[in-house]
């Protein structure tokens, strides 16, 4: 078996440690352009910013270090040019040297990424502007940095991009971010991104939203990027981080077929039409867990179990991948944001039926010091109640709600299953009612009819004509510290008390905080006979959808 | 309907807020033996040592919230004496005045809770014993640790016990531990306390195990306590925290079912024998998830969900109890330990098939600052794969991954499902291949067949002449530094070549540091003919198994 394998970052290096796990005896060949196999790519911000204070600790592992362990002939510099799939063949070209040499191969896994997107504008190959995507970009990045620049614009507000937001801060550059929709963090839900735009103004990070880099200029201390709006933005360093597109020439030029996103078309077993050749990575188009649709997800966790599950097939092992949910994490400052499976707009846009719910919990238990609030928010099917997606923003413990949702959607769990789980419980790490528990609460509430809710969204969207009775059941004090405009004030403790007062002719949407008060005051008035529900997640919803707060 | 509640703390409170939500006109009137309702038992520890530094945080709620809010009639200091199932009512005994009353029930619920053991020896009823439940009793210990006392014993080192031995450290108290079980921990599997037991030493606590208070005597200044070695140990305070047992006298007295450790019998709906009488929470028998087997789980969150379900069950509602895990977690000096499901032991108690796994992961990425080790241990079924159970002991992070467990178990999910499980990475947060991940590696590798492992405490209990050849596969630096005795050196990067060191007729046992470089060790092994597998876990795994260094 000789076994050629295009690329040795994350998918391809695992694919060959695999493949050598399997076989001592296969002949295996990595081929990578770059200088470095099987780098931290998701750790790049973090040295740009110190954090990570060694260069070093950037590299996974080495070229020598993969010959000695798994005896892999790693050609770095080499560059894999065109495949000719009838010789089964590759012609290499060693970039050090110029030289170009063909290689056969029984199997070909083809592992080379996607390059981050250089959108078409003027200026655009100006010097000090670049993209990151391997240790020699972030080089020339952390040079400038190092060399003191003052003033960075970010072009989109992705992931990566504010990774690089937060770390440009932290080493004192002036940061101003252009994003081309009407939020940060594109994959999640907007109103669940209000927190992350807050921070980012609370940290002085300049954020342009619906705004997209025009052209690039030469100014005399620097560049100027010209955005839509006409507002020229002054900076040392711009960088683009408006995503990538998958490395597909070889695919394409080899006639293997590719989707409308370029994608690399795979089957289950990581094949493409050409069964002796596989792809595997962020160059790969892979199906959606939720939806079943083609799509891509260039996340390093996938990449490295496509790589592992193409080397178990090409060595007769069972292997079968099963899409992705593409759960994702990002730090910004003190807050963290995290996403599984699908999301509402998703779901709207492909017109598939779901409810949702909020809650406001914090990390572990309340009465024990340093509990931090963070936002939970599921969507799931309107009558079965099977989980559909998941996100959540704030400190600490985010990641491991999200991670628990995770599983609960891969086993295709229900909210019905939320209320039931069992999760750590002592006063430092979570509650006796975790936030996942209080999730699945509110949401098999609504479907069993006991918790009837309406989304905010649509009570402050209607016209106020048209709008419920809103029944804020705070405290006079929460009441007046902000309300939703035209609500009345009864606090739930008041309520049986005070029923007489609220009309019986016309709808009613309750409110509290979070939710928790306004569920018993809709209990109370549905059971005396009125038109109730609440709105889901509260008043901390409706300040979520009405955007960040001016500073 | 006029439902009456016993005890009103986690269960109790749980169900009356439910039975209030679902019903606005029925009778709901709580008993409550203490002054206090619904207050935070995990937190009690941590309020003599000071992290809680405000006695009113404790209190969860107060008989007053819950009459406005739940129009609950509340009735604290209130002791039920006895219940006539016949007639349907209880006698009260109001402990303010003395006075005795009968109240009639459509429905009653106990929750009577679980009262801490104290064992019958000599001196148990001396002043400066205690025992930890509520906040009276707190409050006694922490007045005497205010006092400024010098020394402290504590019987038990369970989950209670510990923590308070964290807090006396805190607050300056000299404490020693005094176990009846070889361990400290005593749900986890022994191994997994290692680490437990090497910080509690660390921190100064005196632990002695496979021990037991025989007596306890007065002395000019203090207490001393008496343990099976004779040993005698000075103590200012003495605190008992060996166990519990269920408030199962109302219930014994009325004729209704306990089982054999004396927890109330109920079905799927928490019903007794008796349909109109439920009971939740500490005080009752429940399933374990896993065995099927009655079983008595103490742990707040399903006592809050087994009040919850009472309620909906009065009330007409669609109610299953499905059991419970067991999940739990302690923290304990810098570290935590936490678990799911079965244990090893129980599993062997109960004669059931499983295998097992070790990983010892960080719990994020290694090139990123901060990042904490820890051991996880997975127990799963030799044939199907599906998850028994599941322990964590280390750093940042063990919540986390047990609360994953903890789903994957409820899901009915295998060591398959956990390779390809989804979880949140960015460097500061996880890891590519997350803990959960590697874990699924080891397990399913080795019921695949492609990673045969042995365990290490089979390896090195047996004698030395019937082992097989101990191969550690570190470096030598690795291997001059600590070793199995017996073990032969040879570098996984100079195996190929120095194959014919090695006899081929003869099992080996290869072993590296966490069992990483020695599956591809045994992968090399098996492919070139030697009969080796790799000792699961490594050498930290022998460490975990070989107990405390001393200090």
């Amino acid at each position: 078996m000789k076994l050629l394998i295009v690329g040795g970052v994350a998918g391809g290096a695992s694919a060959a440690a695999r493949a050598r796990r399997l076989s001592e005896d296969a002949e295996i060949i990595v081929f990578e352009r770059g200088p470095d196999v099987s780098f931290a790519n998701c750790g790049l911000p973090y040295y740009v910013g110190g954090e990570i204070a060694q260069r070093e600790k950037l590299l996974v592992t080495t070229p020598e270090r993969l010959r000695a362990r798994f005896k892999l002939d790693v050609r770095t510099r080499s560059s894999v040019e065109a495949i000719d799939r009838a010789a089964k063949k590759v012609r290499v070209r060693d970039l050090a040297t110029g030289r170009e040499y063909n290689e056969t191969y029984d199997k070909l896994i083809l592992a080379p990424g996607a390059a981050p997107l250089r959108p078409p504008i003027p200026g655009i190959d100006l010097p000090g502007i670049f993209t990151l995507r391997n240790l020699q970009d972030v080089d020339r990045i952390k040079e400038r940095v190092d060399a003191g620049v003052r003033r960075a614009v970010v072009v989109g507000a992705g992931f990566i991009g504010l990774e690089l937001v937060e770390n440009f801060v932290r080493r004192g550059v002036a940061t101003t971010v252009v994003e081309l929709q009407d939020q940060v963090l594109p994959p999640l839900d907007k109103e669940m991104t209000t927190p992350i735009l807050e921070t980012l103004r609370k940290h002085g990070v300049s954020v342009l939203l619906e705004q997209s880099a025009e052209a690039i200029e030469a100014a005399t201390d620097g560049l100027v990027v010209r955005v839509k709006s006409g507002e020229r933005l002054p900076a040392d360093l711009v960088i683009l981080g408006i995503g990538v597109r998958p490395e597909n020439r070889l695919a394409v030029e080899a006639g293997l077929e590719v989707g409308p996103r370029g994608g690399i078309r795979v089957n289950e077993q990581m094949q493409t039409a050409d069964p002796d050749v596989y792809a595997v990575g962020d160059a790969v188009e892979v199906r959606d867990f939720v939806s079943g649709d083609a799509t891509q997800v260039p996340l390093a966790g996938p990449a490295n179990r496509q790589g592992r599950l193409a080397a178990d097939h090409i060595f007769g092992r069972p292997a079968k991948f099963r899409g992705t949910q593409g759960t994702a994490v990002v730090g910004v400052f003190e807050l963290t944001a995290a996403a599984t499976g699908a999301s509402e707009k998703a779901l709207r846009r492909a017109q598939r039926p779901f409810r949702k719910a909020y809650v406001h919990p914090a990390n572990h238990a309340g009465y024990y010091p340093g509990a931090e609030p963070m936002t939970i928010k599921i969507l799931f099917h309107p009558e079965t109640g099977k989980l559909l997606g998941a996100q959540a923003v704030g400190g600490a413990g985010v990641d491991k709600r999200i991670d628990v949702l995770a599983v609960a959607l891969q086993a295709g769990m229900t909210v019905f299953d939320l209320e039931e789980m069992e999760l750590c419980y002592a006063p430092q790490y979570g509650s006796a009612k975790d936030p996942i528990n209080m999730a699945g609460f509110v949401a098999a509430g609504l479907l069993r009819g006991d918790h009837p809710q309406v989304d905010v969204e649509a009570v402050s969207a209607s016209e106020e004509s048209k709008r419920p009775l809103l029944l804020d059941v705070r405290t006079p004090q929460e009441f007046a510290a902000g309300n939703i405009p035209g609500a009345v004030n009864i606090p739930v403790d008041d309520l049986r008390a005070r029923l007489e007062e609220l009309p019986r002719d016309r709808e009613i949407a309750v409110y509290c905080q979070v939710g928790q008060r306004g569920y018993l005051a809709t209990r109370i008035l549905r059971q005396r006979g009125y038109a109730a529900s609440n709105i889901g997640g509260g008043y901390k919803t409706y300040l979520l959808f009405r955007g960040p707060q001016a500073l």
